[in-house]
């Protein structure tokens, strides 16, 4: 492995380019290739075998392209597949759930922490599971314990991608949504989905100052880049590096809407047939 | 053929059972096997190409299994995908974009008549297309001619499937997507998607009632019926028809959120690996 390799990061759509505005912020040298699975989009509401198998074919494109390291940004697939896959990867992976955890962990002043995402990623139970057991399980105490209160929000991601991210629909959809987990007072919320942090602004509005947000993909970036550093693989330089995006499908519509979640313009998109991918199989 | 073949239905997921529904108000004898995509839906998010080949495997399956005509319930599918494959079909297939502007053609009085779908019916441009060149081009004279407003509603599908039928929510994003509609003063308004139905107490109530609402799947019932009779292959009897749903992913899920579509339980959902569909072409 060498610096110069690029970054990988896979995500089931279009909400994995949050992730990428993060990376690039920390590491803006970085060449990221990034692959977006828009045929097949959304994980959030299908089976744990479904987004195992489509993972392992993403995974595979990526892997073909000499990536240094494999970021999973879609939450569903961090959730469900990369425990099953990170085993086998010949590189090291970094998924989006223990980052949150650790922040949401560290925010935390009652021990009360709710998370919201998508079905996929609740019925999982991954969040639940990590935070419940504790960033590091070998200095897992009573006194550390939490309680975690969760809550799927379908309407969140269609919001999102409409760009109806301010107004009354998404506030009442908001208050809808979180008035379970306020109700067990809550004072720290992790966004459990990369395309929430558009919604970021009525999410906080809803959930009042009292609640603190953890942003994943955030979170994520930060982790990325201390790996990178520790590896010795953290790209120098001050040229940016190019970041180029791969979809299955409809590469119009992702310029159009990503520029929202990347907060730049996408310079370069290709489409790959989804039936050619390869099967990632160790 | 014979009338005791089954009824082939083929849906994207499932909002293709408020086709059924229809189906089995007019048609209680027949036997019916429903195709649901729910590994890849929602379809009307995706390209053309994407959607051709999707459905060849879908429609694939099922005419391994005899059926003796084919709906094609989704309209997306019915709007990219049956125009290039119904040709190569070897039995009759009914899509719901002829039904709903036949029904629609013959309600109107102003001659402005709206349409809402998913972004892909939309985009496809089937329903204008249709509308405007008349059910029957042979037919089609100047005084004919109608204004056709179009608009895409991508909240409807989530708020429709998480069960948000009524209240402000749907209210609100009812009155966004139909302003334009209205605006252009339309007496008629074509539900051009399968999950709407379950969301017609809102559209009727924002719409107002100077406007007709036309449901495709209850026009796309009644074309069926009349082909089925005219090729002497509907089936009699008084002993109700079995009702068997393939879906390739999350049957679980299926049978709990289809009973809001069908308007009874669902008796047997079995569960077909999207990867094993047999490509179909001729």
């Amino acid at each position: 492995m060498t610096e110069t390799q690029p970054i990988g990061v896979f995500d089931s759509g279009i909400g994995g380019l949050t992730v990428i505005r993060a990376l690039r912020e920390r590491l803006p040298a970085e060449e990221i290739l990034y692959f977006g699975d828009a045929a097949r989009v959304p994980y959030g509401s299908k089976s744990p075998e479904t987004v195992i198998r489509f993972t392992r074919e993403c995974l595979g494109f990526l892997l073909r392209r000499n990536v240094k390291l494999l970021v999973v940004a879609c939450n569903t697939a961090s959730a469900l597949a990369l425990p099953v896959l990170a085993g086998s990867l010949p590189m090291p992976a970094v998924g989006v759930i223990e980052p949150g955890v650790k922040a949401a962990r560290e925010r935390t002043r009652n021990r009360r922490i709710g998370v919201i995402g998508t079905e996929g990623t609740v019925r999982s139970g991954a969040y639940r599971r990590t935070l419940e057991q504790g960033a590091e399980p070998a200095r897992h105490e009573a006194a550390d314990a939490v309680l975690v209160f969760e809550q799927a929000c379908p309407l969140f991601v269609p919001l999102a991608e409409e760009g109806w991210t301010e107004g009354e629909v998404p506030r009442l959809a908001a208050q809808r949504y979180l008035a379970p987990l306020l109700a067990h007072e809550i004072d720290t919320l992790i966004l459990g989905c990369t395309h929430y942090p558009l919604l970021r602004g009525v999410i906080a509005e809803v959930a009042g100052p009292g609640v603190a947000l953890v942003d994943s993909g955030d979170e994520t970036a930060r982790v990325t880049q201390a790996r990178l550093e520790a590896l010795g693989l953290a790209r120098r330089g001050s040229a940016r590096g190019r970041c180029t995006v791969y979809v299955t499908d409809r590469p119009q519509r992702f310029r159009e809407i990503g520029a929202a979640f990347l907060g730049e313009p996408l310079e370069s998109v290709a489409v790959v047939d989804q039936s050619d991918l390869p099967w990632y199989e160790r």
